[in-house]
């Protein structure tokens, strides 16, 4: 494809994107697709090439748009916000078309600075100390494996530069809460830790935060073992129910014994942007690392997740690989990404935080975070005084768990959970608004996470005219 | 940033991306920057935001762009092609608009669907058969940390779900060879294997393969010390100097053992593309998974590496989490990729390959393929001729490594190894060309990696003339 071919096509997409997002509301927020729908419409042998990319285009607009789900609609209020604002996507076009290559700080000099400069922004943003120093990773269960591996080498003392986890012969111990991140457990696992050796601790009955108490409790129990606290995983604003566990009581009991303390605030790190909301992460200056997710709620598109570290150092010798082809030529110090995470190759990710908050700038992000918290507020209102509905876990920030209990169904709590699954179901079926199905104490209940970029509080007195006719109409 | 005011920010952005292709021949191919240069130019202090679009364009034009080392520029012979095709940029522009995401079948099904499909269309296209099913990985290290943390729940017999390693006891091996990317010793290390459990078997002196026998008698050593054979890592194509490692000879070793062989196919993976290359690959079929990256000769843009495996299932059950706010509310069976890798979140990368494969189609890469080749050749021959250099190394598909030998040098190897250090260097620095420094023996040598999309017979004329021009003039 030559350059002037590309011009041409690639106005063609930037305007399909801008009518797309125009026309947003005219679309079903949830594609009525069963699994295989969409591979049926496209053809099994690989194509021959010579297409016209306008026919891409007809393709992507018919076959393939109508099969995703619109997280950036505004009547989305499943799982958590996703939000791709159109500044953070100027960032990744520009990304992409720079195609450079990081590898090393050699091999994109700029692609490593800028996302020193932009990570420090947004610690200065976030009102975290100086003390931390950041990295983008794609996802925040990506932050948490390294989190997890730089744990368990330092309560080894570097075993694996000798005879690793098989010969370090006593149980690590990861302490975590049911609450947490489905990613928290898969990462501890990953890195080796053994499924019999993490710990759920007890979670408060309302809040869902981590019982301290408890985790002291357990921590005794497994050192008098002989076990080794290697890790405890925080949870800042959990996904399912925005628990907050307790960190600096979690501080307090882990300082003895120095696990790693990492607090993953991926859904609600958002809200450290606003100082009225950072008591919530009061005590996170003690913990080991920290990482959160600027493509949830805050509108940085996918994959932007911000890991930050007390002692980069440590998670570098982790690490580090410096054969002879990767070595830098250059005399002065340089920062290599490549020793902050997994991968060797890296995009240009930072441009997407560089564009998004030169354009939209943090006052605009700020309103726009403080207006969802006020609109979730408000639905929880509108919830609680409607008959026959509960919230059913704190509202901390901007996600709304409820549970509608007929009055025909009180007491059969079987029969509440088989309803609550049922209406949800209809109603993201219908398109008109989405909702996802979650559970608490066992039974099905619906969780509603506000904070999509163009959700107004229109759109929640919509939602509320929605689930009296679904959960009305059984 | 509202729909309308992308859309103009977008062109410009579109027809700035197109001109600098054009234009890209006038830069130099590495800038001139040191360590903390670029940074020094960006405010310390987090914006504001209002700004304009083409206020950020201005900078990433005048502050941003010149500090990235130019890898699609045709001089540029650097660590490997890093192509980014402008057909595979559309797609990732498509993928960033759509701004879909990928945490389950049900979140976005046209994103797994599409995915599923292309990876059969690139199967199908390098000839592999139907028994592997494939899936697009960030990069070959990541996929080779999946395929280790695969292996070591295979050989013990999914012991992360139980005591882990810790509880396992028994040496697990991890066997390759020096000449392996560091992206392995890195992924076998950070899956949780030992540093003194990773067997380096002994490889030909010249070709760099390894050697089967040398394997076979290390595994007997070993599982005579009562250790596992856990993975075999083999590279076909190396990094460094395209080393193959002999896989129908390794499998043969290592099939009674039952270790996972992992195939390291990154950089050299593009040729299996073409027929002709095929016999280089023999064996692969009896390997346990396979990865390459079309981010790199193929010309797909960064991030695009396809790990394929023989037996998904049982990936599936070492990296999957099912809490109930994942779970799909819909009837049918559908592949969740989050099950297959290490992030639960993930971009719609496909579309880079759908785009490329239509638009420029498999022919026409095959075509640039083939030009590669013979340039490779042609310029290895021309140095082969040439007085006072040699090339160190087989060319096996695109990479020439050489080695600059003047006579008053010769039988001092620190002399000579110096010299060519400083030759690249001083080529390096002066942006008409770039070659990686590399070593060999451990002594520094050249590696001329052919392949840039954009380079043509008379680039590699040009660079003969500053190689004479940098190597002669000490």
């Amino acid at each position: 494809m030559t350059p002037e071919e590309f011009r041409t096509a690639g106005h063609e997409l930037i305007d399909w994107i801008a009518d797309r997002r125009l026309a947003i509301e005219q679309r079903p927020v949830r594609p009525n697709v069963e699994p295989g729908d969409i591979a049926a419409l496209l053809p099994v042998d690989p194509p021959d090439g010579g297409e016209h990319a306008a026919a891409i285009l007809h393709d992507l607009e018919h076959l393939v748009a109508p099969g995703i789900t619109e997280v950036q609609h505004p009547m989305h209020f499943g799982w958590f916000p996703s939000n791709a604002s159109l500044s953070s996507i100027l960032g990744d076009v520009a990304s992409s078309g720079l195609s450079s290559l990081g590898i090393s700080w050699e091999s994109s000099p700029a692609l490593t600075e800028v996302e020193e400069v932009v990570v420090d922004w947004m610690r200065s943003l976030t009102g975290l100390s100086a003390d931390w120093s950041g990295v983008i990773q794609d996802t925040a269960s990506t932050a948490c494996l390294v989190a997890m591996i730089a744990a368990r080498e330092r309560a080894t003392e570097h075993a694996q530069a000798t005879s690793g986890l098989v010969g370090f012969g006593r149980p690590l111990h990861v302490y975590t809460t049911a609450e947490a991140h489905s990613s928290v457990r898969k990462a501890a696992l990953l890195a080796g830790f053994a499924a019999d050796d993490i710990r759920l601790i007890d979670v408060d009955e309302f809040s869902r935060d981590m019982m301290a108490d408890r985790l002291a409790d357990q921590i005794k129990a497994d050192v008098d073992a002989g076990g080794v606290p290697a890790a405890v995983v925080v949870s800042l604003g959990s996904t399912g129910v925005t628990a907050f566990d307790p960190l600096p009581a979690v501080i307090e009991v882990v300082r003895p014994h120095q696990a790693w303390v990492h607090v993953d605030a991926a859904m609600a790190g958002s809200a450290m942007l606003l100082p009225e909301c950072r008591h919530l992460f009061a005590g996170v200056e003690s913990a080991d690392s920290l990482s959160w997710n600027p493509h949830k709620w805050m509108g940085t598109i996918l994959d932007t997740s911000l890991l930050y570290l007390k002692d980069p150092e440590h998670l570098i010798r982790v690490m580090s690989t410096n054969p002879s082809y990767l070595r830098s030529t250059s005399g002065g110090e340089a920062t290599q990404y490549r020793d902050w995470g997994i991968p060797l190759g890296r995009r240009f990710r930072a441009l997407k935080l560089w564009y998004q908050l030169r354009i939209d700038g943090p006052d605009e992000i700020r309103q726009r975070l403080r207006r969802d918290l006020d609109n979730a507020a408000w639905f929880a209102a509108q919830i609680e005084v409607r008959p026959d509905w509960d919230v059913v876990a704190p509202v901390r920030l901007q996600t709304v768990s409820i549970r509608h209990v007929p009055p025909e169904l009180r007491g059969d709590s079987d029969a509440i959970s088989e309803h609550n699954l049922d209406w949800v179901r209809r109603l993201n079926r219908s398109g008109q608004a989405f909702l996802s199905p979650s559970t608490l104490d066992g039974g099905w209940i619906a969780r509603v996470s506000v904070g999509v970029e163009t959700t107004e509080r229109h759109h929640l007195q919509r939602l509320l005219e929605l689930l009296d006719s679904y959960a009305g109409s059984r």
